[in-house]
């Protein structure tokens, strides 16, 4: 969202004295001599990241696994969080099941629940995520280098499809729709974080407003520009078929990692991300260009990219 | 609010590794040797909190000194903030207005703004607060002791006159009117930290939700039980004349601190609070009785008392 970076810096950023303030997916505070913490806040809304139908079940998950993606595009591992909860109403059913949810995810993160507040309201779930990260290991969306491989992890666009699904525009199998519809409120963030103990990449950023929306934050931050290749996207097979591959250019929700890393690490990459069982493909590289280019499965470069990527960025 | 505590201790606590987790005004984790971060998150909501006709100049103050209140009833000082802003829409007066008030708070109080996230939803605001304090001074709810003497700091009962005057609830002199709902929109937190570092206290909590519903909570957290005296109360010539002394007992938001320690310590606070500029007021005393007791300006015990004390604390 453009919004939120402009209300961001315009109203709230200041110099400060942290390693590490506003602009990132997390600040970072001194822990010791080798680590920072890294902290995160995000919020979820009635009507704009859930609706009243989501199960609370997944909603307790998501409402974690996106701020424990936050703390992975640091490079960093999750360790406690705070949850502030608005409702409306009391209503046992929902908040067990929210509960659950939110527990299941922690103790797959391993997260500590640490604090915890309710309040009336509009329904609306903040959580702040607190991680520590190593300083030799930090990625920073400003230090992606020309000739980098950008790499991501896990599959994208799915998230979108099952948006889509929820919203009725598209239609297919209840099986594939279930699968789609799970991948958008039960978000599976990959812990990157055995790999990055060997440094092996340069920047990072989480896919919460698509592909293209937050590697274009990498590349304004670092200076430089990509060439990305559609049919190097890890999609699903339905996109495949579908060609749709803009779910996975366009589409948010998926809480995957966009890394970068130099080019000679690309086989020690390849054999950790095996040794660990993280899916890791390489979609394209860094530029010293001045635009953005996506081709398309024929190898075209897509016209009206630069739309799409002013629209997120300008 | 009883219903806070049930949810929060119901469906999210879980026992945790840090020194102290859900239950208190901030939870705290190790920094070092000598310190803990102590770290808490507080929502403000619309039409909950706060009104449409509140100046955001006023709403950007408090949504942070609500925070600051909490590490100070920890014993500790703040150091740094993440705020997470939800808006419907993007209003570029009410973000200017929010801002300076946010930064003029984080100004007085030392405080850095390191984070920031806005997303679209009902109008709310939450914000992370991350303080430092002395493991030596850390101030619980479940430290207070038999005979202790209990302070509060500041004037009590006028955030909640305020709020009645928002109302329309009673009627007063314009200039008056003004006082309480700069009270009400303006809470200032009074910094113990200084006298803290005497170790001069046994507990702390901080009245959000009203006197005799915070001091319940130090109370059943320490076991023990106390005896308040009215004509002590350190209220406004108003409530004096008007005898309205129920506004200080049970009116919230006043984000003062009440404080117990022993009595012996009596004449140090009294010199370093002289010294330091804060007002402390001794109220009352912790007794080993089974019941709160709150005595009237005639020394008349009051006798519905229960039942609000119940109503917050059953």
């Amino acid at each position: 969202m453009t919004l939120e970076f402009e209300i961001i810096n315009r109203y709230f950023k200041k110099n400060t004295n942290v390693p590490l303030g506003i602009g990132d997916d997390a600040a970072l505070i001194n822990k010791n001599k080798r680590e920072f913490w890294a902290i995160s806040q995000d919020t979820l809304n009635n009507d704009t990241h859930f609706s009243s139908n989501t199960p609370p079940v997944e909603l307790g998950w998501k409402a974690l696994a996106v701020n424990v993606s936050d703390i992975y595009a640091m490079g960093g591992k999750p360790n406690y969080a705070l949850l502030s909860i608005s409702l409306n109403q009391h209503n046992e059913k929902w908040l067990k099941g929210f509960s659950q949810g939110l527990h299941a995810c922690a103790k797959k993160y391993g997260v500590e629940i640490i604090g915890g507040d309710t309040t009336r309201g509009a329904t609306s779930i903040s959580i702040t995520i607190i991680g520590s990260v190593f300083k030799k290991n930090v990625l920073k969306r400003d230090a992606a280098k020309v000739e980098d491989d950008i790499w991501v992890t896990g599959k994208i666009g799915l998230a979108a499809i099952g948006l889509d699904c929820v919203k009725k525009k598209i239609a297919m199998k209840d099986g594939l729709k279930k699968t789609f519809i799970e991948y958008l409120n039960k978000p599976q963030p990959s812990n990157i974080y055995s790999l990055q103990a060997k440094k092996l990449f340069h920047s990072a950023i989480d896919i919460s407003d698509g592909l293209i929306a937050d590697l274009s934050h990498i590349l304004k931050s670092s200076g430089v520009s990509a060439e990305i290749f559609s049919n190097q996207l890890p999609v699903h097979p339905w996109t495949k078929k579908n060609e749709a591959y803009h779910y996975a250019l366009y589409g948010g929700d998926d809480y995957q990692l966009i890394l970068t890393a130099a080019q000679k690490n690309r086989s020690q990459i390849e054999l950790l991300a095996k040794q660990e069982k993280i899916k890791l493909t390489c979609i394209g590289k860094i530029t010293n260009g001045k635009k953005l280019k996506v081709f398309d499965t024929h190898g075209i470069p897509l016209k009206n990219l630069n739309k799409g990527f002013l629209h997120f960025d300008k």
